[in-house]
Parts: structure tokens; sequence; C-alpha cells
């Protein structure tokens, strides 16, 4: 307050001098994000200096806390900005969208609700992402942090379609009195969506786990048995999910042959397309997504492929009537007015369950605008082909192997010397370690049939052919040397 | 890639200069806050020009995005930054959290799992919060978007604790066989915590909505009656929610008694304190808030009294073991290494339903720092001080009428000639909608006991005592407008 109690800085142009200082330091570590290891340990004492300070009761200056963040963070990111950064499936960010973020927090709007431009933006993106995927104008949908909670939104609308109404106020378990719901997804489907169904309430056994073939997409016969299966034994399917893009392998199951079952079987088709979906903007990879079209709800990561600052994402719903009535609040303190601040209807808050709510809109907004979708087209056509370029010369690398084919951008495979299996998956999971230890490059480990092995994701927009060839030269290498190190050959 | 993919700036002298310039036009509009009106509605024009952007194919450059930013969205926030702003419960924002977040999306961390400086800074966070409310070290936590994820998340964990761990796999209806789980909240409760039991399967219906007594606080006699009931009838009460701080009036629940109430009946204890736990921060407000240590989990935000920019809320749970074992995940792409990249068990992803998250923490741990928990105390204690004097004046005011006792912060009265309701509703409503569009201050409406009120929250750090009194005086003169105009009176 103006009696010295705002938090606003007492000294404006030291405030301003500190914010420039920072901001050129931002711009430093993301321009040379390629000169640091692709990943360092926090060390000991760092992790001792952050678990020892003290709860402040009396505050600092923002000069020294920032010199703490300088010391004890900036250095020990995860290192997903450096283009030997393979591990999991995680976006670069950009300097653009670091812009943007500081933007929104400048604004510190609430995108919940009321009557101001972020709602406009928000609506706008929307209908932007609606029109790339061919869905129809009456679409609605919501930016979330990501496609878990996009998941999870997509289960509670197709629920409440597949039970009225009035499960909102009387629950799942007497509202699906015609017979329990079930659900159906592939072996690679994302865990999320268990997950979605263990907090709506059906658990996750409701789920069916549908096998996949040899490209690791769903099989549409077993789906069909289980299907069968299930109606036999009076169960009611509801929700079909085709995944585009898996997490362990990049698969991309049959999207325009599971619509088909969806249409025969009436139920809610659902794609989760966390990172896949945006391969959708690629002229290469778009008919890998035919069929997306005819989704009933979409979920998918603007902080993946499209680089934008975590965390953001989207769902999508066709039936945008049905997405608004299944989290609609009439609370007396959001009440409406036709116009003034409290005007704007629909508020995002009636489109999934947070209230108070950031303005994750504007970066996304922002990203498109400045590099359009040709160019994230084309960055995804060049990271699939390198990523194919990588999967073919593993192939013809011994003693390296393949363990599912590069579907989109994803290459998994392993440092497979004749041994037993066990020593095999001890081996492949000491080199990733190695190849993280030594800041050489960031790979993650998953199992494909039960096997351990190395997955590159082939994301990063620094990302070049040589430090995919410098990355499989450093596996050989230390595949060599953990080979030596654990049972000396020949 | 290098081969000129990359989305870094092509030129990135020319993107420091843009980025210190919208640097420098952001810190001015934090520090001219108070100089345009505290709303203006979006201009025709600039919602067409929103609409009427096509989806960019090809990009455009930063700066013509930042034009546009800056004259589509910038001049129309929804105005929490302005000292009269008193709408709902929105916190006003910081010029040190605008430079925290700009850190947070340089880094661009995925704060889901991996070890790296982030969950560090946020298992220390929560370590701070938890000392803050008297929980014990063993207590867990996350930081949220906000509190209605945190009261989902604390809903899915009581859930857990009352139906065992196999609830994950087999759902509620199965689970629940002992007999149905219910709950119990206040009149006042906010509406997050009913679709909290929406979402996770139960309905609305399972949360029995208790009384309040005069000064809004739970009617505890109510309460114990409607367990009662509940038992004969075979139900099993399992969760109770004090509220502290409720969105419309800003009460606060008698926690200490309603912790008896849940030790007698072994309900899970869930404080819901969006905005008023961080009253505990004040030495003045402290003792309304006796009792919140022993809740076994307490939802709060850090964007409303804090002034984190949004969004940032969290959850504190008293049993760690139980929070991690309601959201653990052992998909194959999420296998742990013993150190490595993929160490640093616990990972953040394991605390609630998001695998990517932001690095929200950030700037939570840098408003701590910098301001200190004191300084909050002191604003805290200001601002109920400032309310109470505010309501003290309105209180002999003719014909302002108060609707409910001040609490904490926040000021619910109306304008109330003799009229009937009706029209004092319309008067009231036309207040409020004519403070807004005339720029003078931001209230909101809300319904106490039927009647339609104006909502004050005196939380914003730059309101005065002067910003209160303009804010009245404008009230009288906009009544004494309306109700000249609806019904000449005499």
């Amino acid at each position: 307050m103006s009696d010295g109690r705002s938090l606003d800085p007492a000294d404006w142009n030291a405030f301003r001098d500190l914010a420039h200082r920072a901001l050129d330091d931002a711009i430093d570590s993301i321009a040379s994000a390629r000169d640091s290891g692709a990943w360092q340990e926090v060390p000991v004492e760092v992790k001792r200096a952050i678990a020892a300070d003290p709860l402040p009761v009396n505050g600092s200056t923002t000069q020294d806390v920032y010199a703490q963040y300088r010391d004890l963070i900036a250095p020990y990111s995860v290192g997903n900005r450096h283009p030997r950064f393979f591990g999991w499936v995680h976006g670069s960010g950009t300097a653009s969208g670091m812009l943007a973020e500081m933007l929104t927090a400048s604004l510190n709007v609430n995108a919940g609700g009321r009557d101001h431009a972020a709602p406009y933006i928000e609506r706008h993106l929307i209908a932007w992402c609606a029109e790339m995927f061919g869905f129809p104008a009456s679409a609605s949908g919501i930016v979330t942090t990501g496609t878990s909670m996009a998941n999870l939104i997509a289960v509670i609308v197709a629920r409440q379609g597949a039970l009225g109404s009035t499960v909102r106020q009387t629950g799942i378990a007497r509202a699906s009195e015609r017979g329990e719901l079930v659900a159906y997804a592939s072996s690679e489907a994302h865990g999320s969506v268990a997950h979605a169904f263990e907090i709506a309430g059906f658990g996750s056994d409701a789920v069916r786990i549908i096998p996949v073939d040899a490209t690791f997409r769903m099989d549409l016969r077993a789906l069909r048995a289980a299907i069968s299966a299930d109606r036999a034994r009076g169960l009611q399917p509801f929700f079909i999910v085709g995944t585009a893009g898996s997490a362990s392998v990049g698969a991309v199951d049959d999207l325009a042959a599971l619509a088909d079952v969806c249409a025969e079987e009436r139920c809610w088709y659902h794609i989760d397309g966390a990172f896949g979906a945006l391969a959708i903007l690629s002229p290469e990879q778009r008919s890998l997504l035919a069929g997306i079209e005819r989704a009933d709800s979409i979920a998918f990561d603007f902080h993946k492929w499209m680089h934008v600052p975590y965390d953001a994402g989207c769902v999508l719903v066709r039936d945008g009537t049905l997405h608004h009535a299944s989290f609609d609040d009439d609370s007396p303190y959001l009440m409406r007015s036709p116009h003034g601040t409290g005007g704007g209807e629909p508020w995002f808050c009636e489109f999934g369950p947070e209230l108070s709510r950031g303005f994750r809109a504007l970066k996304v907004w922002f990203t498109i605008k400045e590099y359009g979708l040709a160019r994230f087209g084309d960055l995804i056509a060049a990271q699939c082909r390198l990523a194919r370029e990588t999967g073919a010369l593993i192939a013809r690398t011994t003693p390296l192997v393949m363990l599912a084919p590069v579907t989109l951008n994803i290459v998994c495979f392993r440092y497979a010397p004749r041994l037993a299996e066990k020593a095999l998956d001890a081996i492949n999971a000491q080199i990733v370690l190695d190849l993280q230890e030594q800041g050489v490059a960031v790979a993650s480990t998953t199992r494909v049939g039960g096997k351990l092995g190395i997955h590159l994701n082939v994301m990063n927009h620094r990302t070049t052919k040589a430090d995919m060839a410098l990355t499989l030269n450093e596996v050989m290498r230390l595949g060599e040397a953990a080979l030596r190190a654990l049972q000396p050959t020949g």
C-alpha cells in the first residue's frame, strides 16, 4: 500500500537495472545452450545450500535472490535446451517463448473468466487449433497445462456424454446402472490415460489394454474382440483412445480405422496426440494422422513439438455444448453480467477443472504467429528424416539393434553384443548413464517387448546430423567400455 | 537445426534489442498500474482484429507479433494490477514475479521429474510451507496451478485413504462396498470442492452442504447431525472440508472444532484455504486459523495473497506416503536410474495428475525469499484492518448496509434504500457495472442470503485508504443516480 507496504520495488531504477541484466543473462544462456554439458548433476554443496536455507521470515533484496538463482539453479537445469538432449519427450523452448512468458507475467491475468483480451486470444487460438485438425467451428477447447490434464478433461466430458448430465450430481456408481463403462487403449498408450480413469473414479481396470502389432499400432482385431467380449458380459464400451505418437517408440495407431470402429460401436473417440498430433503440420507425416479429424476429442501439447515454454497443452472437443455442460458453474460469486468486467461468457473456467488459471494461451499465440505453421511442418519433417536416417545407420552398425521402427522422430535401440538379456539391460542402462554423466548427451531408457532400450527423441530444434553421429559414436565407445568392464569378451 | 531450421533468432542482437524494449514497456506498465482505468472494455475493433486473424501458415517477425500484443492485448488486461481492483479474489502480481517467470521460461524446465535443480527447490519450498502451517517434516506437497487442482488432489488422496490402494485399479464403485462415501462442507465452501467430487466420480450429491451460522461459519451441530443421519443410512462419512476464507464473504470456519469432529468421526480433514490460509502469516489474524495444523491436507494459492503471478497454488498432505501412493507411476518410459538424469526420486509427477509440468515453484521461492513472510504478514494485517475500517464506515453510512461481517479482507455490502428486494438487486448490479465501465474501480457481485451484494476484496498491495474512500463515494454517487433513473424517490 502507498504507506510503504506496496510490494512494488522501492527503487524502480535499481529493479530495472537488475531486470535488464537478468534478461541478458537469460538470453546468453539460451544462445549458448550448446556450450555447456547436456546435463550436469546438482553438486552436493548446492543441494545442501538449498536445503539449509531457513524459512525466510525477513526478506532479502531482488539482487540477492537473483544471485542465488544464478548460483544454485541456473547451471543445473535439466538440459533440454541442449541439442543433444534426447531423453523422454521434451520440447526445447525458444527465446521468443521466454519473451511471451515475461509479458504474461507482467499482465498477471487470471484467464479463468471475465471480459478482457485474454479470453478473446484463447478462444481464437482454439479456433486455429480446430482448423488445424479439421474440427468444426462449433468445437470447443481449452489450453491446459499439458496432455495429462487434457486427457482427464476428455474423459470427464465423454463420461457425461455416456451417462448424462446427472452424473455430475449422482456420481458414476448410480449413473452407470445400464452397465459399467469400459474403455480401450493400446499397450503403447500413455499412462495418463489410465490415470485419468483412476481420477475419474472408474479405476484403471476399466481401460482394456489392447495389444499392438509389429509396428506398435493397436491390433484392431483384438480391439473388436475385446469390445464384443465386454458387451457379452453386459458392460458398456464407451471410449476408445487412439495414440498419435507413443511415448516409448512414437507409434501412431491407425486413426481412420479406429474412427470406423468408434462409429460402429458408438464409442467416444479420443486421440492422445501429446506430441504426435502436431505432425499433421508436416506434409511428409500428415497422412499418418488421417482420421484424426473424426475424433470426438484430441489432446496434445504445445510445449513439445511447438517448443512453447513449459507448460502448455490443449484439449479440443467436437461437441462444445457437452464440454461446457461438463464443467459449468453457477456459484454466486461467479455471477455474470450482461456487460462490464463480469461479462464475456462463456468463461474458460467452465471448460476445465481450474477456476483461477494463467494466460497460457499468450505464449502459444505468440509462437504460432511468429514462426507460422509451415515452419513447424518443415522442422518436424526434418526431424523425422533425421530420426529415420539415424535408425538406418543403427540398423547397419554392429552390435546395435533397433527395437522398434521409426514412425515419427523417436529412435529406440540397444547396444546388443551376444550376451544374456539381463546383461544387455545392464549395459544399455550403463551407456545411458555414462552419456548423461559425461555431459555428452541425454538419452533415456525404456522397455520394448521387455528389453531395456535407449530412447532418443529427435525433437530439439538445435539438433544437427553431427549431433546424431556424435551420439552414436559415443554409444559405441561407451558400449565397448561397459562390455570390457562387465564381461571381457573373447 | 543448424541447417537454418533452428527456432533461435536469426539475429540475436535484434532479438535482444526487442526483448529489452519489451521489458521496459512491461516494467512501465506495472509501475503505472494506477494511471489507467481499473478496467476498460476490449473495443469492438480489437475483438474483430483478433477474430479475423487467419491461421498463420507463414510466420511473422518477433517485432511484429510484439507490436500486435502491445496494440491488441496489453491495454485490455483484466485490471487486477490496479489499486482499485476489488473484484472476486485476485492477486495483483509483482515486478519481481515477472522477473522470476522470465527466468523460468528461459530454463524451460519440465518439473515433472528427473534430477536437476528444480525438484530440489520445489521440495524445499514444500518444506517451508509445511513449517508455515505446523505440518510435520514427513508431510508432502506439490505446487499446483491453484486451489481447484489442490482440492482435487486432496480428494483423490483421501479417497485412497478411505478405500485402499486397490481403488486405483477397481474404481470407486467396487471399492466402496462398505457404504457410499460422503463428505461435508459448508454452504460457503468453494465450488471447486463440489467439482472435485464430480471429477472423482462421487458426484456433488456426495458433498453434504452444511448451513452456516450468523458469521458464515459452518454450523457444527448441523454437521454432527448430518454425519449421524448418514451413518444411520449406512453411508460412510470420510471427508470434512474446513473453509479458511470463503470466496463470497471471507468467512473462516472454526478450524479447531472441525479438527475435533474429524478426529471423533475418523474423517479426513481437508482445509480449503485458497486465500485465507496465508492469513496465518499475520500476527493479528493468526488465531483465526488455529487448528489448521491438525488438517490432513491444506489447499491454498500463492497467486492470491502472496501476489505470485498466475498461476500457482499448493496442496500439502500430512501423510506423504499415501500422497505418493495415490499417484505413483511405473510406466516403462519413466524408468528411474540410481543416479544420472533419471535419478532424483521421488518425482513430482507422482504427487499429482500432471506428468509434464512447469517450474512454478521458482516464482514462489523467489517471492518468499525476496519479501520474507513477515512482510506478507504485515501486508495482510494492514489489508484486514483497511477492510474492517471500510466495513465500519459502510455501517454508519445511510443507505449502505453490510451483508456480512468482515472476517478477513472481504467487504460485502449493498446500497439499500427502501425499495423492493428485486429493485435493490438491480440497483446494486448497476452500481457495480457503472464502477467498472467508468474505469473507477472493479467490484464484483455476489449473493448473500439471496441478496445481491457488492463484493470488495481488499488484497491489492497498492490499495490505499484513499482508494477505499473514493470507491465508497462513487458507490454513493452511482447509487443515487441509479435510484433516480430507476424509481424517483419521494
